[in-house]
């Protein structure tokens, strides 16, 4: 870590400074420049406490060198993470596709869903049981008999299922049914859950948080893996910015800077990411050309009967188009689908 | 709520809207522009499925009339809310200001901190026993036994004690010792734990998201007061944009905006809004200038020895200073402190 | 426009409100609901002052319903704009890379690139004689004698060259010798600059500003647009949001929505939406998936030496790989290169 | 400046990166630590050409130690900066209000307002001549009619003027009536405008662009600095983010940090920092509160028949209640009005 000390500290200040982080653990060296004095801290930077430091008057700012985060990073393993779920590996050459509806609303719904994301060549099943929504009156999902949807359609068509877990307590329950357990944008930085789930010997898709870092969506992950499980699969599902023509600005930047950083397989959300079904189409392209591993993407017999996310939400038609124009792209980039 | 359609829409395009609008259950009026075909749904809007309408092809936007938040509302209840903790009313002409460390550490620390608060005129304590952190390296809490040290230094002081609650299970624990629950940025939008504060009989500090707009902030209390409970206190703490001279953009417009949309009453918390401690004190002047009901500030008796946020903590001589300072900024706006 | 008012609105307001439309020469439509009165205005919304409507304390919002922008939109215009540049067609099926150095620096600068440039498949120059830096006392750019090396660097090539024009008094110099105008992103909304490109006639790259909206974005081009000049070409060049990791956020949801709203071609700028030169390639190939046009990319003979933007320029062979790895994605999406 | 270089870097290139920063006239100090190697450049920063730096394959990251700006700095001059407009002092320990309407209408417009605003403790009038709009359609300004009615506003009440310059060949024009130039925020990267008016021998008052970092702004400070025009005032007037229940979100936070960063005097647009009347009274005191030398309020005679911004405009007396509520706030925090 560099400390950057403000113009004219004294000798005394100095003094004071390097004390300090001598009595963190560290070896301070001095180096006084003209303008400014910088100390650098040689050791363990994990020992230094940056906010302890910024807190003393005579510092100006404090920049670390190290990164924060350990398991997650491609530093401490070169090569990238292949999750297998079923027959399927996420991380391989193989751009893998998951589909469904955004709620699981009745069997119906999912055994046709599912059949058609199968027919068009989607390898996992997603659909939502329980449901976080922004008004404690609309639909909150269907819960545990949701699962049980989502576990028939999963018989029925060999597709492993992805679902989100909303709450502790229900991570047994949904790691009962799930294949792959889904932690949403709101609960990005939700610890605790982030812990649970990372005591539990299932993959987990962890969505970006609608203002995370780049930082902090691999410290979420960390979290997970500090744990044990090391089974991770990034999503990028948009931010939030200024741009309100779209539900979200999806960031397509992150993943090949997240490529470079960590060896877990990343993936994105583009109904998510766009919140309208209209552009899912290039944008999924796009996300295959930028480097994904794989997709996310809504799909529903009728979008204009959804309880959730109609307007995000392809149709059968639309994602078989999809899926056949995909194809082509994953091939120019060296990938297959 | 509005619906505009795409320019050149049939009639039976405009019918398969109307259609779709009765049967939702509202009455659809439709009004045919030069430009574009317009249909308002009368009734209840609360009925209207907004995505499965934008979901429909011919449908260019789709507008709300109603705000979708009601408990919270000024328009459900005119009267501010006042809550009283102990004997001190947030929401009255009093300005409340909390103040203590942003982690619980030790019986000295806390014990020390509360002395020198309630001395200089803070009405709460503040104090974190379970601490979300970005990193799973660093120290979480102490836990129940800071709920302890909490508990003692309200004995010592006779102050109200707030903390923050970070799971469902932790819930009856932290009710059991705090005055007041916290809900902290990061679950803002943690649905099942803000339906459990909304299930016990103790007033709940919500702040908002990092990067929640004013509905969902809204609808976040709204989930909260949909369980029963309706002492809820709303707490500005500053929003993520591309600003980095400050750990987050303090968003007082928001305040004088809150106090019109509800009744519920409003306090800032400078030191995240800044994470600054250099620039907190005309920060919480600011707020209380723009009409906010209190503040909530850290406190460390040696911010340059705190286990975290000590680059935005007041040492106890600081925040002695800063009430001196509030109490005229408070009287020239018609408060008392 | 649609004019919603406050609850309990009384008649006497109502009226006021529909007098006000009246006088502005719109017919009012009133339509009383339970629990809001909305009025419609009917007629040219471009009489409409919106601000005033909200400045009556009774109105509680006004939304429009027209889109503001006329002569840019796919509305006024529903094929696809072409702009003939040489021998070569932006807008058409062919996608069209711009390629060159951030600033001119030398003759043999910009011929050895420019020659690397064609070469490897590029159909215009690109290079900055007028250079915007963020300090004074950086490089300015060449100036004149600028805009003379890349008239040479044509003269060898044969590629027509792009340039930005920084002030009115000098567009008819730039005008002499480029064969298109760039604006950059800081004077995406210098009014008074647009129109006096509107006036010439030669096309005109415009950059989206970097906190512009999609409305803002397009009424620039408006204003172009609305002095005569109908050659617009339109550069997506990365929006500010939160993120560090890249210098901007590329912002490709963008390109299919602009697909929607205008018949203007559409081309993106990765290096300095990225900023980074490590992931140019992989937001290339993204850009061109997501709908783009063509391509604007920074390329500099030793970009360690570069006087301006040499950590997101590609070297010759960097810029020759991204061109052969461009083509197979061209053709997925059904363009070529 | 601080280069970290990546893991694992050889001698080689340590050597490389080394030399070149002895080729740009510092002296590289080179750090081995365990997980990377720093080089420290010492010297003259401003020889050191960050990007190339960054363009160099083993570098990792490249961190600035100097702040970049020196002409507007507080350490280069460190008691603030008054500057005399008429018998008022900006900077000094009275607030100054400026007051005015967003556009200049008419005679009998201006006179009034003028008239009211000296009457209620406005020191400077405000009044658009040149007008920025979004739309080309909309109104543009009276022009120099306009600066006319300025002028015989002046005339008449004794208020000096600060009214926009939108253009390089407008300086002289506007510089012939007004008193201050203001340079809006579209316009706070038009460097050249910047040292149009860095040249004359008036005050100017800079906005903050709206999405300007604190660097950027200070740097467009520094470009009108370098060409010899000390007289500066800075004015944030809300930067753009996600929020959309306010025009744009007023950055307060910025206040204090300018006042530590700067000598130059700081003022706050509410106007345009809101976009909403019925919420510029709290955010004024807020302002002041905040640390402001001034504040901008837009004051219209009749804002429902305003031409441009009716919707965040005061009327009269509405203004002349702000004031007298601003009085004991500025008392409160040591200044007076």
């Amino acid at each position: 870590m560099i400390i950057v000390l403000k113009a004219k500290a004294t000798d005394k200040e100095i003094k004071e400074v390097a004390d300090k982080i001598e009595r963190m653990g560290l070896k301070p060296h001095v180096s006084k420049g003209v303008e400014r004095t910088i100390i650098g801290a040689i050791g363990d930077e994990s020992l230094l406490k940056e906010d302890q430091l910024k807190a003393m008057p005579i510092v100006e700012k404090v920049m670390p060198i190290m990164k924060p985060y350990k398991l997650v990073s491609r530093e401490f393993k070169n090569e990238g993470t292949v999750i297998k779920i079923g027959n399927t590996k996420i991380g391989s050459k193989e751009i893998i596709v998951m589909a469904g509806p955004c709620a699981v609303e009745s069997e119906e719904q999912m055994i046709s869903v599912a059949k058609a994301a199968k027919k068009a060549g989607a390898k996992l099943l997603r659909g939502g049981a329980f449901k976080p929504r922004t008004s404690p009156y609309s639909f909150q999902g269907m819960g545990e008999e949701g699962l049980q949807l989502l576990a028939k359609a999963r018989k029925v068509t060999g597709l492993p299922i992805v679902t989100e877990v909303m709450t502790i307590e229900d991570v047994p329950l949904v790691a009962d049914y799930a294949d792959v357990l889904q932690i949403g944008t709101r609960n990005a930085q939700n610890y605790n859950l982030l812990r649970a789930v990372g005591k539990i010997n299932k993959p987990v898709l962890l969505k970006r948080g609608l203002a995370s870092t780049l930082k902090e969506f691999l410290m979420a992950a960390e979290y997970i893996m500090s744990e044990g499980n090391h089974k991770v699969i990034l999503c990028e599902r948009g931010i939030r910015t200024f741009c309100t023509y779209t539900r979200n600005t999806l960031d397509l930047n992150i993943i090949p800077v997240l490529k470079k950083e960590t060896h877990l397989p990343v993936i994105v959300d583009p109904s998510h990411g766009t919140g309208r079904y209209d552009i899912v189409n290039p944008m999924s392209k796009a996300s295959i050309a930028a480097g994904a591993d794989g997709l996310m993407i809504e799909v529903h017999p009728n979008p204009q009967e959804a309880t959730s996310d109609g307007d995000q939400s392809l149709n059968p038609v639309q994602f078989a188009k999809l899926m056949r124009e995909l194809k082509p792209v994953a091939k120019a980039v060296g990938r297959k689908l």
